[in-house]
Order: C-alpha cells, then sequence, then structure tokens
C-alpha cells in the first residue's frame, strides 16, 4: 500500500544528495547513507522518490525472506518445495520510529512451534529489506534498543528471531538509509559510524529555484499522475545510467598512487581506523562507473571526500590537503545534471 | 455519543483562529492548525463547534476505515462485497491525552487471526479520523510514543496496526488539530513542525465583548436547543460559503510576482527549508477561493503570513518586509463577519 | 459499605468552606470545588457529611451508569428493558489514590465480548460517579495518568473504556471535590483550573470554638447514633433550604451592571480568560438561589469573589477594586448560622 | 507460624515505647504509634512481643476477614450460614518492606467470578489485621505504593480488593505499628500523620541494665521456655492490668479546664489542625484508665504530650508552657514498674 | 551439579576470614559474615571451600523445605507421610546477582492450586538454604527488592512464598555470608546491620606466601584431585575441631566481669544500639569453644572486638580501650595454624 | 548460518591482539581477552576469523549442551541414551548487544514440564558457547542485566535456566572475548577483571601496510572463495602450531626465581590481588608452549606483562621494573610472522 512517489530527477538541486543515494544503489557494499539537514528540505521526498529508479532482482517466488533462488535451504517459505524465480524491483522499506522490536525484528508463533513441533515464523521489516533499502526518516529520535538490533544486524548481516528462547536466524542485508534534523539530537557514534556515506545539505539560495519547486509541488498535488508523466524520459536515463554502472563496476581499477593519495589524506585528517580509506577507495571506484570509466581517477577521489567524510571529521580542510574543491564540486552537479530541466 | 456543540458562528471574537479552522476544512492539504492561547479563550469549544460546519463526503457503506466507495480493496470491511455509497459529515474525532496506544492505531485480535488464518482487525482512532479531522486538546501533554506514532502516521499517511509481529496497514490521512496553554509546557519541534498553520489567541479586551461571552454562555447552557435555533441562519451562510470556496480552489492562480514576494519574506525571515513558502502559496490560494476570487493578491499573502509564521521564526518583524499589518488585519474581520451579531 | 458520617451541620466553623460544598450541590455546573488546608481541619469530615444532605434523582432502576429514566440507549444495562425509574439520593463517590486505572475507567471483558459477540462492561467509579460528586482526598497527591483520565472526562463529559482496541463510552459528569494539604505539593495548573471553586481553610483560632470541636468528636465516636439523632432538625431545616434554591436558580436574574462589575474586576486582576467570569456570574446567582433572592447584587459577587478566584489569583488585592469584605465575610457566616449552635 | 516471642514484660527499660503500645492496646481509637530509634534498640522485640499480652475478641467462626458474629452480612465467609462465635486474641500481624500489593491488599480469583458469576476472594493482610494490630518494621523503607493503599484503608477504613474492573470491598480498621531507624531515611509526612502516637528511643546508658540485656537475651535463647515460664507472673499481671483499663475507659471524664490546657498547649506550640488535640486528650483519659483513676489529671497531659507531640513539633519546650516533665517521667517509670524486675 | 572446590585447609593466609568463617559454622546465631576487600583475595574461594568442612544435620527425607525429622507439620513434603530421617552435609547455597525474586523465594503453581484446591509449591533458594549457609557473591551489587525479601526474611525466619494472593510460609533461618569488594560501592546500612560478624581484607605482602599460592593453584587446575587428597588430613582435623566446638559451646560461661568491659568498650566507641554487645558476648563464648575452653577471657573479646566492630565503628583505636591488639593477633593465627602448612 | 569469513593469517599488523587470541585458544584457562581499540581497526574480523583456526573437540552426538561423551548424566539430552561421540571445531558463539536474557540464559518450557512432568529445556547462547569462545561485540554497550548474568556464569562455571521457580542448571564454562571503542563508554570493574587478558590496539602508522589492508579487503569482497583460497597454507601452519603448543603446556616448566619476578613486578605496580601474578604465570607457560619451549624465561613473562596488566595499571613503567620491552616487542612480532605475507 503505497502512495504515489514524487519523481526523483524531478527534484531540484541537492545533487550530493542525490548522488550519494544513487551511488548506494549501484554498489550495495557502500554501507548506506545518512542525510542531515534542516526540515523542510526534501529529504524524506528524495528517498521515498528512490523507489521508481531501481534495479531489479530475482527472488525465489514471493519468498518473504527474498531469497534469491535456491539460496538458502533454512528458508521456512523456500526450504520446502521449489519456487520458481521472479523478477522485481529492489524495495525501499520504511522503519517508522514508532515501530516494535516484535515489527522490525519479526516474532515466532510459539504456541503452534512447540505444538506442532514446527516453528511459524512471521517476518519482520528486517526480513523485508534484506537485499534492498531500509530507510529510516528521524533516524536521531530512534528507540536505543531498536539500534541495538540494526547494529547487530549490519555487523552480522544476520537477524535473529527469537521468542522465548527459540530462535531463527536469515540473513538481512540492506543499505541503510537514514535522514534527520541534527536540530532535534545527534545521533549515536556506532550507528553513525555505520553509514558508509554522509551528506550535509540546506535550504537552497536561488530564489528561482526555490519558486520552481513551489511550482512544480503545487503541480504534482494536483494533479500527480499528469505530472509524474511528464517526467518518464529523465527517469528512464536515469535507470539506463545506474544499471550501466552497476554491470561495469567490478572492472574498475585504481592505482597505487591514487590509493596512496586517500590513506595520506585519511592520516592528514587524523581519522581513526582504517574504514574511511576503504570506503574513499569504494566510493571512487563507483563515481567512476557511474561516468563509464574504466579507472578511477583524482577528481573521483575528491567526490569520495565529499560523501565519505562528513560524518568522520570534525572541520574539512580539505583545500590545505590538495584537493581542487570548486572542480569537484562541478563535477558532481555535471553528473547529475540529467535529472534537471 | 456526543455532547450539543455550541454554534460556531456564535463564538465572539478570536477571527484569526476561526479563519485558520475554516480554511484546513476548504482545503485539507494545508495540514492543520495549532491554537496556542491561556486557558478559558474558547479553543476547544471551537474546535469542538467545527463539526456543524462541516461538508459532506461519500463512503463505503459504514467502513470503520471511512472508504471511498470502491477505493480501498485490501479493507477489511470493504474488501469482501460492494457496498452501497453513502454521504455523511467529515467527523471531529477527539484523541484524549490519556488514550493508550492501542486505541489510537487500532489493534488485531491475534487469537482469531492465528486461529483462522483470517485478520480481525479492530480499527483505532486513526482509522475514525481518516479523511476528517484529528483532534488532540492539550497536545503539548500527549505521551512521547503517541506522539511519534502521529508523526509516523502524518508522514507516510499511513497507519499500521500490528500485534506480535501481525500487521495490517490502512491509509490514515487526517487535519490535524490541536490546542494548548503554552504556560504548561512546549511542543516538541517534529511535532510543532506538522502543522501547517498556527494562531495564538488570548482572552479579549474589550468589556463588552466579554459581557456578550458570559450572556451566551448562560444563555446557551440554560437552553441549548433554543439558542441554537437562533444561530441556524447564520451557520447555513458559512457553510455555503466553504463549499463555494472548495469548489474554486483548484483553478485559483498565483502570479510569479506574488511567489517572489512570498520567498522573499521567508529568506528575509530566515526560516528553515521550503516548507513555509510552499504553505503560504497554498493559504493564500484557500484565502483568495474563500473570498471567491480567481487570484490570489497580496492581502491574500498577508493573511498567509500571520497563519503560517508564527511558529516559523522567533519575531515577526512583518511591517519591516513591507506587509500592511492593519489592513490584512481588518481584511480577516471582514471575512468572518458573517458570523458576529 | 458506608461508615457512619459526622452530621455536617455539627461541624464548627468553616464556614465558607461549607458554603462552597451546598453552592455546588445547589447547582452543579458549579465544575466543583477544592479545599486546600493544613492537616487536621476537617476537610474530609466535611466532604463526607455531605451525603447526608444531598437531594434525590431519579434513575432507570439499579442502572451502574446512573443513566435517567430512559436517558441513555445505548446502555448495556438500560438498552435491553425499560427499567421503572427509582429514586434515591446523589451519592458521593471517593476515588481513593492508590486507584488503578481500570478501578476508576472500568474495563471490558474482553475474552466475553470476542468469545459472544457482546461487550460486557464493567463499570468504574466514574460510572458510579455520574450525577453525583466525586471526592478525591489528597488530589495532590494522584498519580499523574489518573489525572490524564479525569481531565479528559472532565473535560469531554464522556468516559471510555477500552481493552485491547474494544471501546465504550458513557456520560460521566460529576461534580469534582478534591481536598488536599499545600505543604504535601501542589496540585497540577490543568488539574486546578478544573475546579470551579476553592477555599483555603486553616485551623480555628477561637479557643472555645476548638474545646467545643474535641468534645463534640468524643461525644460521637462514644455514641455516635445519639449524637447524630440531636442533629436530625439542623439537618433537615439545610436540606430544605438547598432544594428550595435549586428550585428558584433557573429565574435568579442578574443585571448588565453586576455582569460589567464582574468583568472589571477579573481584568483588574489580570486573570487569563474568560472561565473566571462565568464561574463568578454563576456562583453569584446560585449564591441569591440560596438566600431566596430574585436577583443577584453586589454582596453575591463579594462571595462569588472568595469562592472563585482563591486558585485564579496570586495576591487578591479585593479591597483595592472596591469590595467591602467585612460585610461579605459577616453574610457568609449568617449564610451558614443555622448549621452551628 | 510463629517463632517464640520474648515475654513484653522482661525488655529492659524503654517505658515510654512500652506504655504507648500498652495504651494503644486499651483504647483502639489512639490510631497506632510509631517508634522510632537506632538500630539495636530492641524495637522490634517489644512490638513482637505484644501478641502474649493482647486481649481477646469474638469472631464469627474463622473468618478471614475477622468479622464479629454476625457483623457483615456482604462477607463471603460469613454471608452464606451462621458461624459460631469463637473467641481469639487479637492478632499481630507483621507487613513484611518486600510485600506486593496483591499480599496487602487481597486479590480476586478472576477467571472463576467471571465464569461462575461468583466472587472467590483471597484475602490480603489488611483483612488478617482488622480488629488488630498492623505491624511495619522498617516502615520508612515501604514502598511509595504500598503506603498510598494503607494511607487510602486507615482514611476509609475500608480495604478494597479489586483485579480488572471488579472490587470488593471490607472494613479494615486496625492499630498501625511502626518502627524505624531514622538514619535510613524520613517517613513520608502523610503516614507520619496517621500515628496517633511516637517515641523516640536510644540505647540505655546504665552499664549494668545493658549487662542485664545481654544476659537476658542469651538466656532466652538457650533455653526459650524455661525463661518465658520465669515470666508469667509479670506477664499476667499485665493483661489483668490492660482488660481493668478497657472496662473504665467510657466512664473516665476530663475536665473542661484540662481541655482548655490541652488546647492552649497546642496553640502555643503553633500545631497545625486539631488533631493534636483530640489525641491528647484521648491519651489522656487512656493514662487515667490504666490507673483506675476515673478522672483524667494535670499529669495525664503531661504524659500524652511527650506520647502525641513528638512527631508533631520539632522542638518541645514543655517546661516552659508549664508542665513539670521530671514528675511525669517518673509517673511514665512507675507505670511501668511491674514489669521490670 | 557442583565444581570441585577448593581444599578450605589449604587457602594461605588470611587467618581472620577464616576463623570468622569457622565460627559461624560453630555457632548459627552469631548471624553470618561479610568479608569485605579487593579483588583477587580468595574470598569466594575460601567461602564456596566451606561446604567440605561442614558439620551434618539430620532431614526428614529429602524434604525441599530441610524440614527436620516431624519439625514443621503444614510442610507439603513432610506433612503427608513421615519421612524416613536422612543425615547430610549442612550445605552452602550460593544466590547468583542475576536471580529473579521467583528463583530467590519460590513460586506457587497458581492454576493447579485453583483448580485442584491444592497448593503445588516450588521452593527457591530460601528454601534451600534453611538450616545452612546462604552465600552471595558481590553482595553490594545485589538488587534492592531482592535485599528487602532477604532482610524481611532474616528478620522474622520466616520466607512467604505469594502469588496472586495465595501464600505459604515456611521457616526459612540461614547464616548469611557475603563477599564484596568496596571499590564497587557500598552496600545498604540495613543489609549490613544483618551481619554479626565483618572482615576487611586485602592482598597478602609475603612474597614467599605469594609464591606458594601461585604454586598452589596451578597444581590444583592441573590436578584436582591429587591435590585435594594431599590435603586430606588438614581438613579431617578441622572438622573435629569445630564439631567438638559446637558440642560444648553451651557449657562455656563468662563473668560479669568480662561483660562489664564488653560494655565499656561499646559505649566508649559510641556504638548504636545494644547488638553489639550481644555479638561480641556470642563470638566471645564461641571463640573460647573452638579453643575448648569452659570460660570465655579477655583475649576472647578481643578477637570477638575484631570481628564484631569493623563494620559498627568508623575508627577503630582499639588499643586506647586497652586491648593488647599484638597478642589477639597472634592468638588468631595460632587458632589457624593447622590449616598451613 | 554464517557469513564467510577473512582468514585470520589475512590479517594485517597487531601481532599482540592476534596472539592473545590465539594464547587463549592454546590454554582456556586464561579466561578471555578484551581487545580495545577505536572503530575501523580490524577487531571483530579477527574475532570471526578465529572460528577457522580452532581445533577440534569431542562431544556426545550432536548435544545442545556440548556435552563431552558420556560427561553430564543429568543432560537432558545425552541423558536418556548413549550418543555416538562426534568430533567437531570448537565454536565461536557470538553474543549480540541486543540479545534478551532469554536468549542467552535458555528458557524452560512451563506448559510442558507442569502438564508432563518433564522438562523441556530451550537452550540459550550459554549453552552453545560451553567448551569454545563467547564473542562479545561492542561489550561495553551491555546491559546490566546481562552482564550480571555472565558474571555468574562466568564465576561458577555454571549457567542456570529458570521460570516460575523451575530451574535447571548445566555446565557453562567458556573463553569470553570481547571487543570494543572505549570512546563509546567504559566497561564495568567487575566485568573488566573477568577477562585474564587485554589488549589496547590503534590504526596502523605504515602508508604501505594501510594500502595493502585495502587491497586485500577489496580483493576479498570481490572474491572471497579465490581469496580464501590463497591463504589456506598459512592457515594451516597455524593450526599446527597451535595444536603442537596444545600438547606440549601441561610439561611446560616455570622456575621459582621466574615467579618471584612476576610477584615482585606485581608490587611493584601496586596491583591489587593475585590474580595478576596467577595469569602472568599461566600466559608466559602458555607463550613458551607456543613457541615449542620446555620453560617459561623471563622474555615470556615480558610477553605475559604486555598481555595480563593493560587492564590492571594505570601506568605501565615496565622498563623501570627491568624489563626491556624492545626485545619483547620483537619477539611478539616474529612468532606472528609465519602469517604475515
Amino acid at each position: 500500500m503505497e502512495r504515489t512517489a514524487y519523481p526523483f530527477s524531478a527534484i531540484v538541486g541537492q545533487e550530493l544528495m542525490k548522488l550519494g543515494l544513487i551511488l548506494n544503489v549501484v554498489n550495495p557494499s557502500l554501507s548506506g547513507i545518512l542525510i542531515r539537514g534542516e526540515k523542510g528540505t526534501a529529504k524524506s521526498t528524495a528517498v521515498r522518490a528512490l523507489a521508481d529508479i531501481l534495479p531489479e532482482i530475482e527472488t525465489s517466488g514471493d519468498c518473504p525472506f527474498q531469497c534469491a533462488p535456491e539460496a538458502f535451504p533454512g528458508c521456512p517459505y523456500c526450504g520446502n518445495a521449489v519456487r520458481p524465480a521472479k523478477r522485481r524491483k529492489v524495495r525501499v522499506v520504511e522503519l517508522p520510529v514508532s515501530a516494535t522490536e516484535d515489527r522490525v525484528v519479526g516474532t515466532i508463533d510459539i504456541e503452534h512451534a512447540l505444538k506442532s513441533g514446527e516453528k511459524r515464523i512471521e517476518p519482520g521489516l528486517l526480513a523485508s529489506a534484506h537485499r534492498g533499502i531500509l530507510y529510516i526518516d528521524e533516524v536521531n529520535l530512534l528507540d536505543d534498543h531498536i539500534v541495538d538490533v540494526l547494529l547487530d544486524s549490519a555487523a552480522m548481516g544476520i537477524n535473529t528471531i527469537e521468542r522465548e528462547g527459540i530462535s531463527f536466524s536469515h540473513p538481512a542485508r540492506f543499505i541503510l538509509v537514514g535522514t534527520m534534523n541534527p536540530e532535534e539530537g545527534e545521533i549515536r557514534p556506532q550507528l553513525l559510524d555505520r553509514f558508509g556515506l554522509c551528506v550535509n545539505i540546506q535550504g537552497l539560495d536561488d530564489i528561482n529555484e526555490r519558486i520552481e519547486i513551489i511550482k512544480r509541488r503545487e503541480a504534482f498535488e494536483l494533479n500527480p499522475e499528469s505530472f509524474k508523466k511528464a517526467w518518464i524520459p529523465h527517469q528512464e536515463s536515469l535507470v539506463k545510467k545506474i544499471e550501466a554502472a552497476k554491470e561495469i563496476y567490478r572492472d574498475v581499477v585504481i592505482s597505487d598512487g591514487i590509493l596512496r593519495k586517500i590513506v595520506t589524506l585519511i592520516i592528514d585528517l587524523d581519522i581513526d581506523g582504517h574504514r574511511g580509506e576503504i570506503m574513499m577507495m569504494k566510493t571512487a571506484k563507483t563515481v567512476a562507473a557511474f561516468e563509464q570509466k574504466k579507472e578511477a581517477d583524482e577528481e573521483d577521489i575528491g567526490i569520495a571526500a565529499e560523501l565519505c567524510l562528513a560524518h568522520r571529521v570534525r572541520r574539512r580542510p580539505f583545500e590545505e590537503v590538495g584537493l581542487d574543491m570548486n572542480a569537484i564540486r562541478q563535477r558532481i552537479r555535471k553528473d547529475m545534471e540529467v535529472e534537471n530541466v
């Protein structure tokens, strides 16, 4: 049961946010994205709009655990019989802030399990989100206990449903997307660290763009179907670009010289651990793939720095460490160009 | 089971509050209204009085989820059989501060669901409020968890009833109306932001108006039926004005020049995000419609500023940014004129 | 199961408290009374003593929801069959500070409801108190959640019994009487505001009166029956005075000049909202009725000020605003004269 | 299931504490006693020892609600059949600090009640304590909710057992005895006020008395039976004195002059309300009865002041208000003489 | 299910702790011992080692309530049939810090009780510990509610199992042994006061003793059985000494002169109440019995002071009050000599 | 259901952490290891990688309590029938931070137990971890109550499953491995003390090693199977070294001179209790065994000091107490050499 979503490519401005979302679709190992910004800046609109431009996956019938065909023999749905493969779009599953642990994790019908010796499992949102996107609006307001559950799943790639000592585990690997307004409280550092990418956004400065926002919003609300129709060509072009990027990602190379630049940047910025450099390497390769290049170059690591380091350092004296940010920002704007009129 | 309500048009003074309520009835996409004011200023009386002047909608029989005829195939009530369409007034559903989550959200008869394989759903207040008005008195005292539930519903337009891992979703789109006394504590910023409009009111200064209030109140309490009878003509005239406004709203236009003024005002007042300007545009158009005009003009955005910005800025130096507030206030008073003797 | 109560008219002194209680009996729309005072000042004794001097009402048989004959078709008791009308005294229902929400609100036998499709309702204290007096000793110590329930009922005149999503509503209109010792903590402002009247009392100064208190108390404890017998004439005379007042209340008038004085007083004292002036108007009229007058005069508003404003202002510079308090206090003492030896 | 108690009359010293306990046995309307003192001062020993010297009452068979023969028609035990009267000693019922509300208040077998339409009630400690003594060691550590329950019962003389909306009330009038060490926290003022009497005790100063304490304690522990036997004559003499006092209490008089002295003392000490003077009057009369006098005199009010005012004033400048405390203390010691060797 | 324990007599050093444990075994009326000390000082090892040197008691069959043969007619196990007497060692029952109240107190199978009218009781740790030792490691971390339960049982010698208003009481008299590291928080004063004895310990200073500790520990871990075998003679000699002491305790006398010294010491140290002197008297007599003397002498009270007063005074200026502590400490070391190689 | 783990020997750097893990595998009586360090330093990767290099144990069939063949007669699985012995690898069981107590401890099917008289037990994570490794990531964020459960199990070697008073105990001896980021809060001192060893780690300084980390990680993610294949020889060589060490551990000796050095070091560092020296002795012997030596020497205690004392002292002035740390660190690096390319 879903509402008609605003077209992703009709969103005015906010190119870095849109690029970060798209890169995660291209390469799910980027570990998600956190979007921080003041209220009323289309954060949720963008994430919900993502659904229309996602690629397809193959599943084992309508398996509620999103099994790939014949992938998981222990599945209570697929384990009993071979299901015909099905193709469907990757999903955006939304986790409401008020969701209970049962709804997130799933539950077991304990009476049935004990009486019949057979486990009857009610899958939760983590099962629905497997192989897809898990979206949490106001992620900074999430209950601590639900955050613990998410962190455990994200760390192990496994979700365990349990009730009264009986437990059942299933794969739960998802792209975690969160939006938040930092004025309403910060996010726990362990959860922050889980997001591969992070962007900070604010309202647009340009009056004409703002008028454009108002007009598109009213046009969409008064007649959503005709509005969406007008944007179909842009949407289709974007989907094709994403699919092409997915195909070449594994073949994109990155030189030792570029890697040395990444590591030097991380050391200069005094960032803890090795996750920052691993993420930058992957992001740079994904940016290259999105631009249909075979090798990641210096500008790609500039974009990767913008996306990977916002939540890993306090100040970002990028220029001091030798990055031409103007060129980088123009590149970002150009990458997203096709979506804006 | 309802008490006899005081007639809306018999309320003395408080024109801005009354206009804000009426505009929401005309255009539900205004996202509700918050009425803030000291105790004893007829806030609840006004909201409860609203019920008598609301327009009608068509529903699928007596569907407890307020389905429009044939609108929602997954409805546990309408899904099984075609119900004859019915016409009834839009409802004001009151959410008491002490309401439990079950009562607000609804619940599932879990034993029945598991035994028969069929979900038996007990709808909650959010189901009753769909396509209507959800009213919360002392909204600032609402339990945090219930607020989370409301925010999730308001953001997604969907309410999810769940129990022990089984869940059921239904549409829940309502006009949120809240009243509060700011002396008893403030409202959470996320909830505040959900209200499209906001007015601050206080007791009247005019002694004659205050005597009029006392006399009307005692007259109403001693003989409610005859009191209401005397006000029927005013009520009917107001209902007609609301219905006429609903009809022409889609055709009201707003020029780029006016939009530019709105955006400039918002930027000058340093208001976060783009929601303020979108709300002002819609409010201005709704005011124009209420006055049976085909185009929103500068005074309409003055009224829109009064209603949309009270909770979005700290100080309101409207005059400095070029609005003639005296003219605006006279216009508001005139709009409401028909309701006062 | 009730203890033998001390006779109301045998209470020594505390005339204002006794008058406030009586006025509420005469005119239930006065919205109750809060009695604040140090421990050991007969606060609870007075309220419990009230039971003996209350008037009678007509009920539909022994309806546990206190329906008037044929008043409430949805009543699970009266709805099924016509019950012969019964006459009984208005009741004082005591809400203990330790009462659970179930006991206050009532509950639903959910198993029965689901199995038979028929709701079986267990009424709570709010059902018992309908059309009567709800008394809360140590009202300032009441659990916050119970206070919320009371506020919701008092605001809507309706109590909703709910359990697991099934709910049932019945009328719950009662005179709220609370006693408290302010040394043990204050009352929440929203609850304070619900009480129409309020008196502050303290121990008596007069030694002879205090000796009289000790002697009457020991006499009552050693032989309650003979003590009560001695006071029957005073009790009966008071009951007659109350009944007479109830009969003429609707005919008591109040001039615009008097109303202007009330409003001016409220404005001078800078009291929020309009509830203070409405309560003063009603109290003045009820005092007049208790004295068998056809019109409320200036002294009546003096008494009304004493009773209505104690909890609405911080300081009471009544004399400065033109009230002769000595005359007023003598009038109060005279009104209560018949009860003291 | 009870332990062998140490004989009351073998307790060394602490005469005021022992007198206060005895006076409550003579006159239950004294409303109990609070014993405050450092650890290891025989507080609990004294209260538990009380059981052996209590008078007898008549009950309706073995009624778990302690009904007097034919006293309470609504009793689920006595209501069905006439029970032969029985005589037994008044009981000391101990309320452990860890007791749950169910154990204190009692409970209802709800399944049985609903299935058979008949209430099956499990009485709690308040039922057992009716017409007897309820003892709470470490009364200052009692859970707030249990304190609320006690206060409600003490105020109304009624205990209400309820569960899921079904409720049952029975009389619960008891002498409340509490012991506490003020170093471990104070008692809530409302509970403090419920105790008619209060004594503050500390360890003895006299070395010989302390050696006597050690020797008696070891003698009792090594051979309880022979120790108790040796004290039977003292115990019997005390029981007789208590019974004689109970018989003449109603005939003891107190002059207006003595009452005036009591009231003057209370006013001089600036004690709130009238409960202090009522308690002093009763205590003085009970002391007189314990000494087989027909009239309470000035020394009796001296003793009453010692017992009634310790918890009602901060400082006790009794001598300044004209009481010869030396004489009073000698009288107390003499009253208790028979119990010490 | 128990682990092989380290032999008590193989513990190196810590003589005062070992003596305190042994004295409690000889004389259970010493009311337990609290061992306070830094981590890694063999506190728990010593208590768990105690099990092997405990004397035997007679029980009624395998009664889970540890009834002495025919001792408790109300016992649900022994009450129905005469059980053949059995001999078994006194037990050390360990109460884990994470234990629930149900596990400590026991529970009642309520369904069975109501259906069959027969109580089915599941005994808890307090039943197992009756007539034995109840050991709590990290006693300072115990949940407040469990502490309340322990205090109630210790004070009354009775444990009450209750559930939904049904209750069952059984004797629960045990030696309370606690260990704690004061760096991790202090113990509640009421619980502290329950321990008759208390010792403060720390790591040994002597290097050779410390090497001995390491070597014995590794020897024990590599081959527990052969290690224990080597210590059997020391263990048996200690058991015999304990049994001999138990036999003569009742005949040990203590002169008035010695008692006077005890009382004078307590008064000089300004210790509250009389429990300190009673404990010192008993401890001195038990020390004498352990040394097979017929009378307690001055050095015995020195040892008693070391054991009884550590938790009752803040500073211990024992020498100032005339005790030769060097002689006392040598005596303690000599008493424990047989256990060390 | 497990994810493909990264090969242990492919981890770049962090030799001390890897050695500490391996020593625990060789000698489980070392009581586990705590790994503290900033985020992104391969802490979890190392622990999860451990699974592939663990030795084998023999179990009684598939006993869920990990019984050794015929080891535990009370086992609900093995107790009924002799099970054929099975060989399997020691397991790494992961305890998620969000795990409930039921999942950790296990539970009892109470209905079945009462109906059939037979206990049906659902084992928890502590049963799975018996004779293996229990791993807790973010161990500093563990709920206090779960920590209490772990401490009780670790102290007693026994886990007790209980529900409504029925309880069942089984052996639960495991190597506790924890990882944590000290920036996110510290660990409770009692839990810290349970870890025999502790290492503090941080990101590597060497740029080439960091580039190596990035490259290995991407190679592993793009093709895990071929990556693992390349590392099989290193893994097998390490397993052999571990097995050899296990075999000779019991025969490694340690001289009194070396023990004296350990004790002197502990005393000089002012470490509480005796656990530090016992752990150092065992660690030194295990290091010797890992290097196939028959006697522990001075450098072995240097390594033992690095591993055992980090969490027992605040500053580590090891050099001052006579240890050549450079030599020690080179030895550690050499021990681990085989795993790095």
